[in-house]
């Protein structure tokens, strides 16, 4: 853990916040063209137009860049919304997720994942990414229990984990479009589900 | 659509049962080796140690090839289960689809797809899979609806299709095992949903 930064090493963090890009974007690229096996931090460097040093510094391993890289195009662009009702927060969430799936930084990182699928430090990776991935819709959980809008003894991550899920096999895998019916219709199914009134418990 | 083979003919496809495996297993491994554009119906017969002829008598063109070997390990692997109750045949369905998640052709066939997802032939092979399995749970819910298990106006296939896309992105893309208890709260969560009991319309 740091300390808070000081004023100057704020300034210093904000001065770096387009190499920082550049570095992360530079990252993607590569690793877009040589896999993550072959990546070396050089050819970031040189891509992005730093000096080596610069991408240590912030990164020691490789690891640690790429998974920065990572964060940037999920963790760093989720949503976290507060529309009121559950239903309404998960269909903004739906949408964002609809239309980051089918980014091209998105489909290139899940092609990576998918061809090194056997490589040891990648799966850290991804483990990681979805551990912090399952923490950030905890404000939206926290303002439906609030409301109480939660049925008792459910596992709340699981509805976005479900939804995640099934907007990304359909655009994917089946590669299918998704239309506001669509959403709507997952969004329905995960918060009432698909038993009739007289049949549950 | 073809007649109904005569009794000479049934005994030729009977016959010809071995060399068919043999072929689309031949086909899997190639894939694996040089994926789809690379592929050629030449080497495939190699491989399996039959004439080329044998294959494009079966399969006609290289897409019709593929398709049929990723059928065999996808549609022509599922399960109908008929268990009594519809949560009794999710949790078979959702068994099933966990192991054969981990099975190296399916590991192999996803890694396949996202490798080469701008290629039109794939895509095609991939769409039409999907749309047969989404005809394979009709019988379940048929049963289901039989039983006046389903909530009215529910896209029931939705069901099926988030189960086995919430599996798959947990074993593929989070990198994490699943348990009885994970597949036992999946179900519940798309019988019932996330809503507690008062607050549903």
């Amino acid at each position: 853990m740091k300390e808070k930064p000081s004023a100057s090493e704020r300034r210093a963090l904000v001065r770096g916040e387009p190499v920082v890009r550049g570095v992360l974007a530079a990252t993607l690229e590569e690793l877009a063209e040589v896999g993550y096996e072959a990546l070396r931090i050089e050819d970031v460097a040189t891509r992005a137009g730093v000096n080596k040093t610069t991408v240590y510094r912030r990164w020691p391993t490789k690891q640690d860049l790429v998974r920065a890289a990572f964060r940037s195009i999920t963790v760093d662009r989720a949503v976290t919304p507060d529309t009121g009702s559950l239903r309404g927060d998960l269909i903004v969430i739906a949408r964002h997720i609809a239309t980051q799936a089918s980014s091209p930084e998105l489909l290139g990182l899940r092609r990576l994942l998918f061809a090194e699928d056997r490589d040891a430090d990648l799966v850290a990776i991804a483990q990681s990414i979805h551990e912090s991935m399952e923490a950030l819709p905890r404000p939206v959980i926290e303002a439906a229990e609030a409301r109480g809008e939660l049925a008792p003894g459910i596992d709340a991550t699981l509805i976005f984990r479900s939804l995640a899920a099934t907007i990304h096999h359909r655009l994917g895998l089946e590669r299918r479009p998704i239309d506001e019916g669509f959403l709507a219709g997952l969004v329905e199914l995960l918060l009432v589900g698909a038993l009739a009134p007289d049949k549950r418990a």
